[in-house]
């Protein structure tokens, strides 16, 4: 069982501002919750209903983590999704990794995304092609809300992720070339340079900002076939991982 | 005004059996509104607020459309959409367009996609690299449900989308090269031969049924760096396009 006050604590977890204060989140759902079981993240108490708890009791018991049993209403009442039958788990935040951006690798740059579902995606894309980390504008949605993580299928736990202003990260990093998709930009088929670096993907609507725009060097455009306005920036920020590894 | 009686009508639309009876759909959003009223779709009848109604005057009367006005509370009962300060718009079905199948384009065959947004999202790189059309198996999701129309980005008006049962289409066009992501698959990569005719892309969590992956005549397969599981439909079936683009 959830005590009421634990549950008012949970749930008041889904503001920013308290996870700050808290320095934890909760993460939701089935999947999730066995991939951090499975990984060496510290983790603070599990809340998993008893089917959760039959089907994974070994790696419950491997983990050796405080674990409370509820049912999938308190699951619900305590977090965003809107069934969870399964589990979901409290953890500290996690330690800040260190991002080394180099000529030879690539970083990603969010300059203020918004959208949750996007950045979990782009913090998959990024797991996958293996970049060195995203740095993220200091108003891009936090990557501990559950929507991110969720989104995210448990990438976060292996992507570098931190916050910072943009301006000092590329002061910090005069020496590498900088891309950036922008309408006017070149053509990706006909670049025979290979995209590296550091790769910026700009707000939903917005696009990159006017201030972060000087500090690109190579602007980029995945050209357009048929006729829709744009691409979503998880869709973009694909294709130009993609372009990168295809093209090392 | 919108009456109790029609309020009630429009929310049923929300069931894929009614539509389906009714023969029409409603789409919510002040984007998609406005992309629908710019194009030359036939449309019904548009609920919007003052806000819109204002805002969109001109093209409100160009498109010599019904409109009732109403309040975002109606907007928001009718339709999905938590928050909807401006219009939903009722539409009869699009007339179905014939998709023509050649080894020199790009067709993508759905099968058994479940979720909304990826359904969404897959319409609008659809539309953005000009394939010929989505043949869906009977049991991907409804296109006409509204967070698919959303997802979409009014794209799903320029696609060509047709539900059929997969087997008779690989029946037609028995000449046509069968794409189908594999993790036995060719590495993108290695692949000097080009991507075109035929992509299957596979349920979310289930991949290409058995019987469906019979048809498949080149496996193919995106090549990871990290760790992540998996990607993300949408983000896959954007690289392949891409690649089809690139290297035709």
């Amino acid at each position: 069982m959830i005590s009421k006050n634990k549950i008012k604590y949970l749930k008041s977890l889904q503001q920013k501002k308290i996870r700050k204060e808290e320095k934890c989140f909760l993460a939701e759902g089935e999947k999730i919750v066995v991939e951090i079981l499975q990984s060496d993240a510290i983790v603070t108490e599990l809340y998993a209903t008893d089917i959760f708890i039959n089907k994974y009791e070994k790696l419950i018991q491997q983990k050796n983590v405080n674990v409370l049993e509820t049912n999938h209403l308190d699951l619900e009442q305590i977090g965003y999704l809107q069934t969870n039958h399964f589990a979901s788990i409290l953890m500290p935040f996690l330690p800040e990794k260190k991002i080394i951006s180099t000529q030879k690798t690539l970083t990603i740059v969010l300059d203020n995304i918004q959208d949750a579902g996007n950045f979990g995606t782009i913090i998959r894309i990024a797991d996958w092609f293996g970049v060195q980390g995203i740095v993220c504008s200091l108003d891009t949605v936090d990557v501990y809300n559950s929507k991110v993580l969720g989104a995210s299928m448990a990438s976060f736990l292996r992507v570098p992720i931190v916050y910072q202003p943009l301006r000092a990260f590329f002061e910090q990093n005069k020496d590498i070339s900088v891309f950036g998709a922008m309408l006017d930009g070149e053509n990706l088929y006909h670049k025979q340079a290979k995209i590296n670096g550091v790769l910026i993907m700009g707000n939903e609507s917005k696009g990159i900002s006017k201030e972060i725009s000087h500090f690109i060097t190579h602007k980029i455009m995945i050209p357009r076939f048929g006729e829709a306005e744009s691409l979503n920036v998880g869709i973009a920020t694909a294709i130009f991982c993609n372009h990168w590894r295809e093209n090392q």
